[in-house]
């Protein structure tokens, strides 16, 4: 048995921290198991580095910010090394470059390209517990290449891929996958497990356990997950290909995000090609757009709103504004007072009605939805911000969320 | 016009620092010089991460210390960089790894085997500063090793010598090498141009402007070297091959060393293998004898007397009682409350007399002489730690030091 154990910024975040996380692993090793860990950079190191670069450069390049940045993963990794050799193990550091991870070198948003898993598969032969700093490989010129958010749980679900692995656990500061988040309804319950497409949904919906792109590729190269707690030994949630939930339950959890705001143009010409040069105009821009809505036409003319975050809310007034006559809206406002709730499940696909029982529940509790996006398997609603609790700790109770877990 | 230039610690202290680093070498780029840049960790980095270490473990293994270290001068380097793209200065960061640094692969010590400068001489045909990290190279098995004591300057004299440059420049916190400790001798002068075997002597005897280890180097490979100070524009001290200094000055330099214990064992038996039975076991624990003196035999028995740094007295007399029956000693002895005081100069090995002066002005300052060492271009003497001021001074004087410099 290969199992592959990342523990994320907060697991590491000082050195009784890391000698915790390395009692944890060597447990692991002693039952028999063969161990590979994925580290992330000590808590708050990565935004020391990047503020202490900013002391310096008001825009620095990305290719220095890798150098910079990759150096945070080097180091939890060479002290989580040292607390397993302290604790009696064989224990071995090593850079995305001595781990074998290669990038297509795109600075600060590299994508994996592949990984050559000579030296992890010798350490390993060797009775070594490799300790692999994430978040980084090398580029085809030799340059240490970061992979962006979310890129320390990317590089466990690749490494586990490339070694074939048993099982890549995601340690984190939870006990794994909720139905809800739990300080908002607190009968929330534990998912057991889920899929990798209700995974999804809930990662993009902000319930922000796992990253969207490690799920993607977990998925991809069909590596089970299991996202679990590092403070204690709760069993967490497997992630998998086959949920088992999907027959079982129509709705696996409600998800909920603040970070939205959104965006309306009023009366924008109907005709071919309008939303193809507001979108790309958006996207020339680096927005990232989330829910689109088009109304039904009237009298030649649509209204048009999107969501983005708020982050980018400023960046997207700026090309409504640039766009404006181009597609000739007489008009555009905005409100970033607003938030999203979302249902997501795999047995939606095969259940008629959720929709129709999520708007019910949402009008008895009585949340104005603004917008509504769905795909095959969740159902989002742009609602007031103030009421984004209540509608949650409704849907959860509509959709019997909270009877759902064993344990 | 290709020039190296190397800067420690203290002068890539905080980014303000770096900043000043960053318009120093972009000065010199803009004279129409290439610039190859080497730098050390940020002020108290490298000993910060070491304490995170000793958090950790109390001994930790040698390969994971040199994953943790190598990562303090990859962020100045990169930090660098980024500062001299902010002047419009193209730049690029380097690990040892990128430079092209090979070492012999042994973890916390290693020696530079090689050099591979495509990758240099490639960004500087592209018109890019290379900012190299100083203190490391990749061991054969891709393993980031460290250099040990001395190691950026020992990287500078190495990148120097593989990229035939015209010259390697060490910036530091003081002008040049000084004929003493201006702290000990206000009138001290400094040093215009000096030979790299006095360098070297200097070096090793306590004025730590340079080590002794990238002397060699440069030595070995003829790089001619420029002390000078990161602070200001004066010229420096220039070390190469042929000192200049050596037909006109029989002494150059007065040195001292506080750092100094002595060890004495009386009535050692005089017999062949006595001394090498003592000094084979105190090399078996790594202690690095400076100073050995063997009185005169009397009554078939020998008092032999040494010296050590005050760090390795403890293991100096736990061999020493060790050893004590095999070699007949009656008993030993010790003092640290000793230093050594010490006249270099090329002029010496052709001018009689220059001991005799020595003591001359010891004795007339009222200093008491413990031990004696000479070399071919410098003569030391233990002396009562509370004297090695008077003493210092004394020698400046007698050897008309003071009047050396032209600057």
């Amino acid at each position: 048995m290969l199992f592959v154990q990342k523990f994320g910024g907060s697991s590491v975040g000082d050195p009784e921290r890391i000698k915790r996380v390395a009692e944890r692993v060597w447990r692991t090793r002693q039952t028999g198991k063969e161990v590979v860990v994925v580290v992330s950079a000590m808590g708050d190191t990565t935004d020391d580095l990047i503020a202490l670069a900013g002391e310096i450069s008001g825009e620095p390049a990305a290719r220095e910010m890798d150098q910079l940045l990759s150096t945070g993963e080097q180091v939890s990794s060479a002290l989580l090394a040292l607390a397993l050799q302290r604790l009696g193990a064989e224990a071995v550091s090593l850079t995305g470059q001595q781990a074998g991870i290669f990038t297509d070198g795109a600075y600060g948003k590299a994508a994996i390209s592949r990984i050559d898993p000579v030296r992890l598969r010798e350490e390993i032969a060797g009775g070594k517990i490799p300790v692999v700093a994430g978040f980084q490989g090398v580029g085809p010129g030799g340059d240490i290449t970061t992979l962006g958010r979310g890129g320390s749980d990317t590089t466990a679900v690749a490494v586990a891929a490339g070694l074939g692995a048993d099982c890549c656990e995601i340690y984190t500061d939870v006990d794994g996958v909720y139905t809800a988040d739990p300080r908002l309804v607190p009968e929330a319950s534990k998912i057991p497990v889920i899929s990798y497409d209700e995974m999804l949904e809930l990662a993009s919906l902000g319930a922000v356990v796992l990253h969207p792109r490690s799920v993607e590729l977990a998925k991809m190269f069909g590596v089970q997950l299991i996202v679990r707690s590092s403070f204690n030994d709760n069993p967490g949630t497997i992630v998998k290909g086959d949920g088992g939930m999907e027959k079982a339950y129509m709705v696996s959890g409600v998800a909920h995000d603040l970070n939205v705001a959104k965006v309306g143009l009023f009366d924008v010409m109907d005709q071919p090609g309008i939303a193809h040069r507001l979108f790309a105009a958006l996207a020339a821009e680096k927005v990232n757009v989330d829910m689109i809505i088009q109304g039904a036409t009237r009298d030649g003319r649509n209204d048009i709103a999107f969501t983005v975050s708020r982050d980018d809310l400023k960046k997207a007034l700026a090309v409504a504004e640039g766009v404006k006559e181009t597609i000739g809206a007489k008009g555009y406002t905005y409100d970033d007072q607003v938030g999203k709730v979302s249902i997501v499940g795999a047995g939606m696909i095969t259940r008629p009605g959720v929709a129709a029982a999520m708007f019910e529940a949402l009008s008895t509790a009585g949340v104005n939805i603004e917008m509504i996006s769905t795909s095959e398997i969740k159902i989002s609603c742009i609602i007031k911000e103030t009421e984004v609790a209540r509608a949650v700790k409704a849907l959860h109770d509509k959709f019997g969320l909270a009877e759902l877990s064993d344990t």
